[in-house]
């Protein structure tokens, strides 16, 4: 995760655009707060048992912090428009917010609010699957293929988020807390560091893509002009 | 609440223009907010005993994050500038704040609180009725009586909070707690579902008085111009 | 600090244009905020001990409040770029996040925070000495003297608090809890009151030395246009 950090700050130290510079700033704080994560994990800190169950609730802290800032980078990337771009964060930080009270209450209510996370997850993804690359589709033209390949691989990572949830010992405990700990770190390096790099790469497909269209339009009125000449 | 936040939600959904969508999901987050919060309350969770006193803190949390939505469609009505905006959210997220210390605070520590909190009120009243009332105006002609209501109500509401909050046993304790209860809910549903309504209503009626006056404005050069004819 | 605040909140009310309302506004809300926690310290709440030292924990939600206001100002005052503007109030909230964790943490794990809350300052200290001051030469001109002015003393006034950190009881207590306390309220009034005074002035010097470019400005294309005469 530090290296990731440090991958990415530099790269926005030495951006050369205001757009990659912004790019690689949300991808550089959103490294930076999973490694602090990570140190106070490794301190043992962030963590106390509650209702019998060990509970790393610094997770949800982390994660309010970050997960807003990844949806940024897709509303950098589609140039979504502010209503949508706000109800993005909302939901997010709804399904943040009550996965955290589902991870603080006891059984079975912690089952009720699981249900009420889940259904704000929902919520993300129709938002990213239908009015977000419908708008991406429009501002960012010939990039379909780009953008289906990015929340495809977002959707599939944050799935696995409330599974692991549901098997850990905050849900049915089928799964240790070794597993659940292992199977989130992975998730996290994915999710994090692995969709920096994506959304980079996603990013110089839409300039190249769409530094060809303009070429396009700018070479488009040529014709007419040397039809009539 | 539930009822509320499904009817915003959808008109968010089939909003025609961008204008709509902001409103529509502004009013969609605050009940949906709200119905986290009764949730909460139906299931025993977000209240511990505090020198003596019950305690919601949970309310002061939901409404930290649904009164500035609530100060948003006010800006977004009123298309109140950036200073004036901030100051109405600064004053605001002060008030909620020092609030939750009073109801946090031992006797008679919570006084003070109340009055700091209630200060900080007074400053959202005055910006309410002064400065906002007056960039309102100057922005949206033709729309004083919509605005004037739409305050006065708006006032009306926010102020019985205060009331309800020293007559509670957070304050002299004069009504009981199931009274405090009863009168926070009937207080959260008239401004937050009937608020979003009048917002709504509000904003068609701009919309009328806007597209008349731009009418007015699209004829108003015809008459030179046949003069000259 | 109520003085400061009163101040400020009156200039705001009575400012001329946008841009001095901004100002002081996000001064008057500093000042406000920290009146807040004297409040909240002089009725002896926000404290408690942990692992045996008096903590302070309310100074830093406070500062984690004001503070980026404080960057706002600069940012205004540079018309800092919004990926700058980002990095500044992230490294900075950074910051004191991890100063907090520095604060409630047992020692020894609490100098691997403190050490990491220093990384993040310095992250702060190179964003201003470097690219801010880069950009707010290249959009204010002429403004050099006054940037650098308000730079040095900002840096000095910040460079204090780690220093005031490690000698306290929170770190080697070389100074006892009286002194520490001493030195925190001296430097909030000074790096709070003091600095909006000075960012008022460096707004007036940047007002003046635009009017004066612009005069410049409008006067030279009169040369070539009467040498064409």
């Amino acid at each position: 995760m530090a290296l990731g950090a440090t991958f990415f700050g530099f790269g926005s130290h030495n951006a050369k655009t205001e757009g990659w510079r912004k790019l690689y700033t949300l991808s550089f704080f959103i490294c930076l707060i999973a490694s602090a994560l990570y140190l106070a994990t490794a301190l043992g800190q962030g963590q106390s048992i509650v209702y019998g169950r060990p509970t790393v609730w610094v997770r949800y802290i982390t994660w309010s912090l970050s997960t807003p800032l990844l949806l940024l980078i897709f509303a950098f990337l589609g140039r979504t428009s502010l209503p949508l771009t706000g109800s993005l964060l909302g939901s997010n930080a709804f399904m943040i917010a009550t996965g955290l009270v589902a991870t603080l209450s006891p059984k079975p209510i912690n089952y009720i609010w699981y249900v009420v996370s889940s259904a704000a997850y929902l919520a993300v993804i129709y938002l990213l699957l239908v009015p977000f690359k419908h708008e991406a589709e429009r501002n960012r033209p010939r990039t379909q293929t780009a953008f289906n390949r990015l929340i495809t691989i977002h959707l599939m990572l944050w799935t696995a988020y409330p599974i692991v949830w549901i098997l850990a010992p905050t849900g049915i405990d089928a799964i240790g807390q070794d597993f659940e700990t292992m199977f989130y770190t992975i998730l996290d390096v994915a999710s994090k560091v692995g969709f920096g790099f994506l959304s980079l790469n996603t990013y110089s497909k839409i300039e190249r893509i769409g530094a060809v269209a303009e070429d396009l339009e700018s070479t488009a009125p040529i014709v007419p002009f040397s039809a009539t000449g």
